[in-house]
């Protein structure tokens, strides 16, 4: 994939996250991994959306060098960059990576807590929890900071499988969310919204509620994804 | 009703669940029934709303087999299937079914609590609470899920009239309606919709309130149903 | 003020409850009297709002007969006409009245309680709580239910004076609003909506807050209503 | 910059207000000052964002007297003047202030509570809670009240950085928030209601939760503000 093609559809799949509502003003960042290259395209730093163009979209390389793609005059990539390059370095399957601070996710993530699979919506897409990453030290947060924010997510599925909750919310700040591309991660991070605000409510309506029973938690996971799936087209 | 007519009816019903907010991406999914032909039309699985054509929704028998209504490639029908036709099977005055996860009808389904009626915008369309299926056993989610979610549903109305409550919400899940046709179950998804919203406001603001009086219950929902019913226009 | 004009006037009002939010389908109904002429004009019963035209409304006298204003057929007024009428025929200054079931004012009606004045966004408006009634007992509802859901608001009425609060919420129902006419009936509406929101996120944040102090309650309603009013422009 | 500049950006501020859903009719009203000429424009009182020109906006001096910028009527400007002016008299840096009673910021007023920093949202524009003004005595009250609402706000600064925390809520009433200009105090008002929101979720779902870590806070605040700073591009 050309460079320009990268930043197409990075490009694009930044716009999707304001038409679904999830960001304001200059909120939010989505990349996606040109593996073969050892290259990410993703947005710049502090930009509107709305005078953003595809070929403002900055290519970095997973040590956080921008490789020049352009004549242009090259950008400051997202202040996050350091956390997706991590992700990816870490997490193999992932093609895409979307952060925000979408609402209801964003309060969980305050509240510091996982985000409980309650029903068949969120078993749909998420295997168990949404997991909450534990509390940077001090120490951490001084030494450098969006890189160590990779490192609590990381740490945080040392025995889960990112493809199974391909989402997570970090303790005190907001969720990351990944796919196989950056449309797949947007379209996870649209997902997450609903599924915390449907927990939100279900909680503050009935706080000593069950989690689903684990069989119709499998049924539905299961009936999306792995070879017996059955939902959607053959392909 | 021709298969064309019947597939341009639910096609438009479902597009109903997206103007009015009730669904993202492709969730949810109507169907409407020909009890002459013995034959519904439902929309196919996993399709997004935009990319859909009426062409699209698929006509299956009662027993669930896809009966070609067109030279066109049959699509798969909604996964759901199972669970509308048990319902068409089983409650023999409704013509059409909606299955949505819209939010707050979701989130008393997570909680796994019928809605009370507390005012008369529940009673004017529902009588009585709106029930909520009892937990299924993991003998009946390994059996054949789809099929005992209807099976849930229906023992749900072994002593309710599914006229006077056309619609309730599956345990850990979301909830169906129903109605004379598929676009009045969609009218029952919305109407449902908001009644789940006052309910989860009310309980929230007042969590010991009582329930609405039986005597305005009762003049609210015969006023518009029944032989005595004065709302509306004279047919 | 011909029928033409007062039905006009009528309909606009209607419209612009639907544009702003606070009715789905065919809920809710506006009305203003014309006191010269001893009528009301009135929306039509369970009309949709998208097939509604101005010559529709319904123009009946202060005891509910029609008044044929047209050629065209009369259609059946709003099922809440004699809710509208009561509370003409007994609140003087009255000109217009408004019924929803906004989805926060339902809320409070629901949970049986008046809303607090816990701000000046409120005490813009309306000095005071905004009232909730009493409940009906069987034997009114019973004897004629939309009339005594009238004689329920105008006992609220008492001893406050229906100007200083041109709002009620009807417990286990819904809101009743009343302005100079039609169009600022409607705008009481909209305002309650909102108070009533504010309402419902500060105390479910704060359930022991003080209401508003008295002094500043007086200042911010003084200053937009009576002789020494600064608020807008001079006339 | 001309009165007629001066005038274009206050107006288009104001405007902003309303697309951004802060304000509903007559509500909110936005400022800018012009301190080499003493003068600050400022929202006419009670006039609707429909029927406003940038001509309408009111050119007023620092003791709150009308310069009459135009041949056209010179309309009364915003009832909160004063307000803005005791602002403007106090916090030297500050260009421009925005009032509304946006949704959640006025929820927190009415409760009569600071909004903690619960997360890197909050932080990344806010250093520290944002404060919650004393209430005023009744002697204040009656004084000079929209005075007396400008001094609860700069006695609640008395010991905090305006600048660092652009924006207050005012007890029992709603909120003030302020920047470099017009556009930046409408910025930060966004800012708030979104703040307000999070933080009312977060306490509701978590009512014990802790507020963010210090260290986080420090590296949110200032990796977006002084001259460490490394968010957007360098200008």
């Amino acid at each position: 994939m050309s460079y320009t093609e990268l930043k197409r559809e990075v490009f694009e799949a930044n716009l999707e996250l304001q038409k679904r509502g999830l960001v304001i003003y200059t909120f939010g960042n989505v990349s996606q991994i040109d593996r073969a290259k050892g290259v990410i395209a993703i947005k710049p730093s502090g930009v509107a959306y709305e005078n953003m163009s595809a070929d403002d979209m900055v290519i970095v390389d997973l040590e956080n060098q921008i490789v020049e793609g352009t004549v242009r005059q090259v950008m400051r990539p997202s202040s996050d960059t350091k956390t997706h390059t991590h992700l990816y370095r870490h997490f193999a399957d992932i093609g895409g990576v979307t952060h925000t601070h979408s609402t209801y996710a964003t309060a969980w993530a305050q509240a510091k807590l996982p985000i409980p699979c309650l029903g068949t919506t969120h078993a749909d897409f998420v295997y168990g929890a949404v997991p909450c990453t534990a509390e940077m030290s001090n120490e951490q947060v001084q030494r450098d900071y969006e890189e160590e924010t990779g490192v609590q997510i990381v740490r945080c599925f040392a025995e889960l499988d990112p493809n199974a909750a391909p989402m997570v919310v970090v303790a005190g700040h907001a969720p990351f969310t990944w796919g196989k591309d950056a449309a797949k991660s947007v379209y996870h991070a649209v997902i997450l919204e609903e599924i915390a605000r449907m927990a939100y409510l279900t909680r503050t309506l009935a706080p000593q509620g069950d989690v689903l029973a684990r069989a119709v938690m499998d049924k539905h996971y299961f009936r999306k994804h792995g070879k017996n799936a059955y939902y959607g087209q053959t392909k």
